[in-house]
């Protein structure tokens, strides 16, 4: 496996509870709650189910300030760090970093403004937690929105360039910054302005409102692609309509791709053709479900004739090249044994085991 | 939307049947058939399956000679043009340009080393049909394998520079190359280094054995993804262990988010989180599904919230932005009117119809 692009590690270092983020740790995967904010105990499990796959923020929703007690008390018991997400109202902000947010995510376009901003600050600095200014397509503040010399992308920029000049103004510079937009191109340009323009600033990368799982993985994976492989971007999120689990399997799915990060084991699968002779879907599929409950970081291979099959398998850590209702496993590059088809999971699986 | 790296209008102009690839021609989808290779319906009825689904050129393996007349019926009934995919088997190739081929795809490192390529070449050339000259990481030829000079991209890169150089020194420039790696650095290195070398050749873009459905998205959408932006790629495929059909939404999904094609409605949705008051994943599952039968190149957004809802909703072709219990539909920047839950999909699908 290559490395892509290295970590920035210019930036300033912001430490989201116990996670550190930015100056060149490894990229942080998130998600974000989808329970209703005041349900204490749904939210607590949602956590535990996205701990579990290798999340290690988490992002709440709190709508409404009589959702705040409900906030506290999922701080109070959650295993990860806890991000309180804010809209509209400075006060539910302040008050979320007195009861135990380990990070605020505002967009000071919508908070009442940079006057509103200063208390949320101040609140922030006493309890020692960073912010994150989050600026998006869909709420660009109007002036910014209104200027006709700036693309979308270089609206975004500049958007969260003013705040944080603002914030940084004020002495507070424990800052992340993102700036979404649903548009893969819009992007990825914008926020390679943002690593130009403030290269002290860790980033928040993903692409929003990216759509339900099939389309959104497509999206998420190439723009945030594009950016981790040219080293943009301290934390990230993958946005999908669906699980948020998903969310977390897709960004661990991403930094492995990209050689950035290991976590679990990779297939390395052949699509099968006119040349295949078991039902490989099938096999590969069996595969890699049984290997989601495998926390090793090693590259199986399942491979459908002798083409690529010998090759590729015996570049893995283990692998089958499958032939005429067999199979021939091989391990750490020496061929093992021949297998019949229907003994190869369970075969591959306990070999995998023993690893 | 934005559009990412331009196609590279200094290829030479290969044509697929009637496809055009390189020299600036929108990069063409392909996907290849998994039936037995001796079923002439069964794969006859997979390309309409695929040509219905936005597959532009398929590929057709032919493992045996046995199979060449089934190749042959398919090449004389399919919509679509098919390429010939054979390994270790000179006669197989030659054959299949005589048959109908509209391209032959050949590994020259395992057909029999480049004396048995002329007469292929020459039964191209008499066809009047390209060739694909495809090497792969699994199936590399011994002696650029064994060099220590270079990295695997580099010998990936290095092995199909060597093929080019044969073919064009037999007077035969009709070639498209591809390098393919399972792991996505690799693939994206090799292809840099060979849109540099060979500039004047049509690139077939594609990361193999990517895996199955999830994890073959992220590492096709990032690898690729990565490519099409730096305007490198004239024709792709998407490999994936599952379905056929899913390689070419993938392909079209892709283009789609780079802005580099348009074939069918993009869905902009919200992940949800606990501000959202409907059962957003529910509903947007069902717009994405419905927008399947919907050959409109349009923007959906389906918004949780009035956060980015408005926004989002407003900034596409048609949307709506869901509250309490209803939805406010947006067209063309316009709001129209407010909806119960229960009716948003119809009225949504309704107001698509009509556009």
């Amino acid at each position: 496996m290559q490395s892509a692009g290295k970590p920035n590690t210019l930036t300033r270092r912001v430490m989201v509870g116990a996670v550190p983020v930015g100056a060149g740790a490894p990229c942080a995967v998130q998600s974000m709650l989808c329970c209703a904010a005041d349900d204490v105990a749904a939210n607590l499990a949602q956590i535990e189910r996205l701990a579990a796959a290798g999340c290690e923020i988490v992002r709440m929703a709190i709508p409404r300030r009589d959702c705040l007690d409900a906030f506290e008390a999922v701080c109070a018991q959650s295993s990860l760090p806890v991000v309180a997400d804010i809209h509209f109202d400075a006060i539910s902000a302040i008050e979320a970093a007195r009861r135990g947010a380990a990070k605020l995510r505002i967009n000071p376009g919508n908070i009442g403004g940079l006057g509103a901003c200063d208390a949320v600050i101040d609140a922030a600095g006493e309890a020692g937690i960073p912010i994150r200014i989050g600026v998006n397509a869909g709420s660009l503040d109007d002036a910014v929105s209104a200027r006709t010399d700036l693309t979308l992308p270089h609206k975004l920029a500049e958007s969260a360039r003013g705040y944080v000049e603002y914030f940084e103004g004020r002495g507070f510079q424990d800052v992340v910054v993102s700036a979404k937009a649903s548009d893969v191109n819009t992007t990825v340009e914008a926020y390679r302005v943002l690593a130009a323009e403030l290269p002290q600033v860790p980033l928040h990368i993903g692409v929003t409102e990216a759509g339900t799982l099939f389309q959104g993985l497509v999206k998420s994976s190439s723009g945030l692609g594009i950016l981790l492989h040219e080293g943009i971007g301290d934390t990230m999120r993958i946005s999908l309509t669906d699980d948020p689990v998903e969310e977390v399997r897709a960004c661990w799915a991403l930094l492995q791709a990209l050689g950035l990060r290991r976590r679990s084991p990779e297939l390395v699968s052949c699509p099968t053709c006119g040349r295949c002779q078991v039902d490989l879907i099938a096999l590969a599929q069996e595969v890699d479900e049984r290997l989601r409950m495998v926390a090793k970081p090693i590259k199986v291979a399942v491979m459908g004739c002798v083409v690529n099959g010998p090759g590729e398998a015996s570049d893995a850590d283990i692998g089958v090249a499958c032939g005429q209702g067999s199979g021939v496993l091989f391990k750490g590059g020496e061929t093992l044994y021949k297998v019949p088809e229907d003994q190869i999971v369970e075969t591959l699986m306990r070999e995998i085991d023993q690893m």
